[in-house]
């Protein structure tokens, strides 16, 4: 049987990375709002002070076997700060290959996410879902994750493009 | 007149900060979730790496003015990793002191976070607001940010303490 490895990202895995960076964008609706180049991901994910850290869910095949490993699902995540709580952890995606689901993985990247944290003294790690992926709300909260927008009402908002240039007087 | 300037905070801010992240907390109705001390804003907001970065808005005083520069406001906010865009900045937190609302202090640090941004190359920012918060909701949308759980839907959720432990199985 195969078996489903989850470890950290290779800078040689970045291809792999942004063909899931697409299916998750195309499978979340905004699949237009993807600029990233697979440079970047290379540039900015493996350096001394790397931007973000990516987790990947491999699949080794069997003993015998002829097929390759596999990627089939990722965990981007970074280091924000909290200034209630210091150094925390964001798992910006999320992201299992649809005929690979149910069989754990979203959980196992997610234990992997929480186990991060705690070797790095981050006592908690946040992420955001879209309120119709019912899916992955169930599994998050199954695992004992909290909804904050129902819990305490946040919002979340963006300034970009022409109104970020606009505030800078550009 | 007094002057109000917007600067990067120093080290020897961090009790006033302080002070006010916890103003702000008891503002949003959560200050039982401040456990951060000034130990750790000063050594992590400021070595070769900080984890944060942070604007004061001081008052200057007028000349003649015998009272010395008071800090009245403050923005932290940090790089995040957007699998979409890149580099991006996150707008932690942003407080004014109520009796000094009304006078644009809160657009000016929002206005300097914008500059800082684009001098990193960051195409964005988010920030996340409490949907009772009429009077920020109003004034980022006013200088031009899309409420993106209303525009698209998006939920904050946070994994933390008992829950991260036992899926990290400690």
């Amino acid at each position: 049987m195969a078996f489903v490895q989850i470890r950290a990202a290779k800078q040689g895995d970045c291809g792999d990375i942004l063909r899931l960076i697409r299916e998750l964008a195309e499978y979340e609706k905004l699949s237009d709002q993807v600029k990233i180049s697979e440079e970047a991901l290379r540039a900015d994910g493996f350096g001394e002070n790397p931007f973000y850290h990516c987790l990947v869910a491999e699949i080794l095949p069997a003993p015998g076997e002829l097929q390759g490993p596999c990627i089939v699902g990722y965990g981007l995540y970074y280091f924000i700060y909290s200034t209630w709580k210091g150094r925390n952890i964001y798992l910006e995606d999320i992201y299992v290959m649809p005929e690979y689901r149910g069989q754990g993985i979203g959980s196992k990247i997610i234990k992997k996410v929480a186990e991060v944290a705690l070797d790095h003294g981050c006592s908690q790690f946040r992420l955001a879902v879209l309120e119709w992926n019912k899916r992955a709300m169930d599994l998050y909260k199954t695992l004992g994750a909290q909804d904050l927008t129902q819990a305490e009402g946040w919002r979340a908002f963006r300034f970009e493009g022409e109104a970020m240039r606009k505030l800078a007087g550009r």
